[in-house]
């Protein structure tokens, strides 16, 4: 991955690739938390393939992309027409792929302003909780991506934190999320060693270009108002 | 298959899946032409799949569906989350999801009498093909979808009718058409045992609910501006 969907890490992705090539493996990075977040070139990372989805920087859901390294070789899944240089048949997602290139297109324009304002918006939140809640454990990298903040709750129910603030309107996630509703304990963390209570009391915040300081204040004093209830 | 895309041929599924039944053999049909366009009851056809694509009755391009028997079996092609009850694993083509609701909605209300309404329209622009062209043969049959009519032009080249046709700002198809710019010679014809020439010089016309009257008067009229020049 460039970058973990759970944490943020953007992960040393040339580095591994580059080892691989050394033994002629082929690589494929999931830049799907990556893409449109933070600037990189496939030639240069060195991968074979590279996948991201649309829907993660404002694209429509359903429709994403693989980027392949020219001259690697890629085997069709979906098999019948000589659709998408013959590597996906059928009729093409048009409204999907024209949403991708529009959302590309807006996040690109001013991606490293925005990144900031973001990385300022995340620390702002960040110090907020650590005030609410002393106790709190941030999991977190050097590099990382802004957009995401993995929250420890210490001493405090994850699913049950996570309902409150639903109640209260603020959405956030558990767990993988990979599909909504899973509160399977997240593999990524357990991998980064943290004890099974503490994944499952682990928090995920994530902001975006639509997400105002405002926004990170109103979230502070809910979060607030959640955690005196659950006491 | 439901009905043909080529030819508009509604073929019986019924009968061959009571075939089919009786080996204890699983039955698919490709109900991507027939569906929106005659009513059809998925339990009573009794066969066990029955797949639809949205954009052929005015959803999205890009999105469609399978009907699966209940206790039947289905293996998912894409892994991963558990999305769509397992069977499809990634996030849902939501808009895509949404416009096939809607576009179904819209192409069953009054049916039978676009229904109607297309087959008078398909037998004017036959009967003034006729006119111009004496020489055509229609590939049809008396169980036929209104919206498809297959013309043979006896002694053009199909190609050629069709670029010309297309100069003059009327879209029409030729060969199986499953992607654009397709010009291989139509399996379907050539199984109806038309010589290759035959199924060479075989235009598709195709209606729809926003084709009208005046439409095929105009189509008429170009035909025959065209035909006229390819003396």
């Amino acid at each position: 991955m460039l970058a973990n969907n759970e944490t943020g890490f953007i992960l040393p992705v040339k580095d591994l690739a580059a080892k691989a090539k050394e033994k002629d493996i082929p690589f494929h990075t999931d830049a799907v938390c990556a893409t449109a977040k933070v600037l990189y070139n496939f030639k240069d990372l060195g991968v074979d393939y590279l996948s991201f989805s649309s829907h993660k920087f404002g694209g429509l859901k359903g429709s994403g992309g693989i980027l392949c390294r020219q001259g690697s070789m890629i085997k069709p899944m979906i098999l019948g027409g000589p659709h998408e240089a013959e590597k996906r048949a059928g009729t093409e997602n048009v409204v999907g792929i024209a949403s991708t290139a529009f959302a590309l297109e807006v996040s690109l324009h001013n991606l490293e302003k925005e990144r900031v304002r973001q990385a300022i918006l995340r620390e702002n939140v960040k110090k907020g909780i650590k005030e609410i809640y002393p106790e709190v454990v941030f999991t977190e990298s050097a590099t990382q991506l802004p957009q995401t903040l993995n929250a420890w709750f210490v001493g405090l129910n994850g699913t049950l934190l996570l309902t409150n603030l639903d109640l209260v309107g603020v959405s956030a996630s558990y767990g993988s999320a990979c599909a909504s509703g899973a509160l399977e304990v997240s593999k990524v963390l357990k991998n980064l060693k943290l004890k099974i209570q503490e994944a499952q009391a682990a928090l995920r915040i994530s902001f975006g270009r639509s997400t105002s300081e405002e926004d990170g204040q109103e979230f502070l004093k809910r979060l607030q108002m959640v955690l005196g209830r659950m006491e």
